[in-house]
């Protein structure tokens, strides 16, 4: 069996035609985010609308719950589509929420989004206070159960004690070193030297605004980046977390940003005049579009395995050791 | 491996006392009650204290979802716990709610517990006018993702209906035949005629209020009438649903009556002057008590592999067939 292609993180306006893509850019696995600001119950309503979609388009996707789905999606030429939240709204103030997310096949959750949670502090926070009590409860009970700890969105404080205080390897699953495009959402090198150090993945994100040069950004600074955290981190802790958001509607970029949490608009990485979802790079639109970016690594003289590794193998592992309760 | 005991219906007010009780008395799965009136984030909560006694008590419980579980739990020396709703509360009015309860775990439902429900009529209403529009959408859906369709509080012609229109052989539960006690509650010959025909399965009861002569009904009577009924409908379609309500206050036997639907107190299968738990029958009283059940089924001239059938042998098997999707 060949190493899987993964992407550990796309938001798109999914439908059988982005379906149908996954499997025209031959990728065996996707995170797909399934909650933003929802509560328990709301989510539940997007989880139904997966149920269905698994339903009516058994030829092109599958639900994934352990790294042997991505195995069988490989063998049966589908897509493994694995779950996550990008903030513990879902779980709301109730611990036991979290075994039964995982239950649900929840795989991934970010502590918070943006904004101070229950739990931890956003990346957008002007005070970073650290894990708060339920914090550090919950991330032990998400390592009991087999659910991934996500700090994309949080702050350098509360991502450092996360990684600290959870027993078990954490994520960063789409965000870009702030030393190669200092963006509020990408990570300082303390934070990558830690997260890899224990075990950790980052996945690179491709989302306009991470991007040295945003949409314009080129696939040969892209791919430098990434060798160049290969030499600094390791390749067996790099992935993708492409943060795709294809097809999606403006609105849905300000439910992203707003919630319900804010009567103002707020831009989060965009601006007034900027608002809505940028422009992807010309050499990432779409799921069809991995091979660029693999030819891409290979020209900066990184070996088969490791361009294997973070192309996909790296998650699979990362899977394999996450997802089953302690 | 000896076939198994498993009890297919308690609502006992579950503790760590009454999970030791089911270790003494070698019982290897009880099919639990967790939703009478419950919405779907209600019927949640009830699942969060299961987790939490799996989690607490992992020498003497362990969560059932295959028949397979029986099985490990045989193996392990503890009792595999399957859930259940009374009531089809939990699904709200959201078919979707059928596959999402069955991924938590969920193997059977009642289409109605005594009302009508937006699925079909329960036996204590006057008008019976069976499967609704509704009722029958969801009985394909409980096919599709295997999830047994129970019967125990429905009227007659519902009954017969969900029969009818169920691909797969569903459950009565927890009931006796109405020929040898004529409680509402009972069910007709020809109700247990065609279940049985269609493969599904009877699960006796020791409610007093269901058994002959109530508390005071002789062992000998319940097991003679087993055997009758054996003859009638074929012993491998038989077993045992006691609906065992151990050391519940008689708070809980109002919360099941009357729930939130009516301000006025319903008596249900009680009256005014005995309101509350009726004691139960000196042969059964706790999971301590089955060895008398077989006792008595043997002293009846029952095989010994038709005794093993009726003690769980043959809800062993109806849950093989019965759990995994179509």
């Amino acid at each position: 069996m060949r190493t899987p292609l993964i992407d550990n993180l796309q938001y798109a306006n999914f439908s059988p035609r982005i379906f149908a893509q996954m499997r025209e850019g031959g990728v065996d696995a996707v995170h797909v985010t399934i909650a933003y600001h929802e509560s328990f119950r709301e989510m539940v309503l997007n989880l139904e609308r997966w149920n269905r979609w698994f339903e009516d388009h058994p030829d092109l996707i599958i639900r994934g719950t352990t790294s042997a789905d991505v195995t069988r999606a490989q063998e049966t030429n589908r897509t493994a589509i694995f779950f996550g939240f990008q903030n513990p709204s879902p779980i709301e103030d109730d611990i036991g929420l979290v075994e039964i997310c995982h239950q649900l096949g929840i795989r991934f959750m970010q502590l918070t989004y943006n904004n101070q949670s229950l739990l931890a502090t956003g990346c957008y926070e002007e005070e970073d206070t650290g894990l708060t009590r339920m914090g550090k409860q919950v991330v032990t009970e998400m390592n009991r159960v087999g659910m991934v700890v996500d700090m994309s969105h949080s702050a350098e404080r509360s991502t450092l004690e996360a990684i600290e205080h959870s027993s078990r390897p954490i994520a960063i699953t789409h965000a870009n070193p702030h030393w190669w495009h200092a963006a509020l959402r990408n990570k300082s090198d303390t934070v990558l030297s830690a997260l890899t150090q224990a075990g950790g993945m980052l996945g690179f994100s491709m989302y306009p605004h991470h991007l040295a040069g945003g949409g314009a950004c080129t696939l040969e600074s892209f791919c430098a980046m990434i060798a160049e955290a290969a030499r600094r981190y390791g390749a067996q802790n790099l992935g993708i977390g492409s943060d795709l958001c294809q097809d999606q509607p403006d609105s849905v970029v300000e439910w992203m940003r707003v919630g319900r949490w804010s009567k103002v608009i707020d831009y989060g990485e965009g601006s007034a005049s900027n608002a809505g979802f940028p422009p992807m790079p010309s050499w990432f639109v779409d799921n069809r579009d991995f091979s660029n970016i693999r030819t891409g690594l290979t020209e900066q003289g990184l070996s088969t395995a490791e361009v294997d590794g973070i192309m996909g193998g790296n998650w699979h592992r990362f899977y394999s050791e996450s997802f089953a309760p302690l």
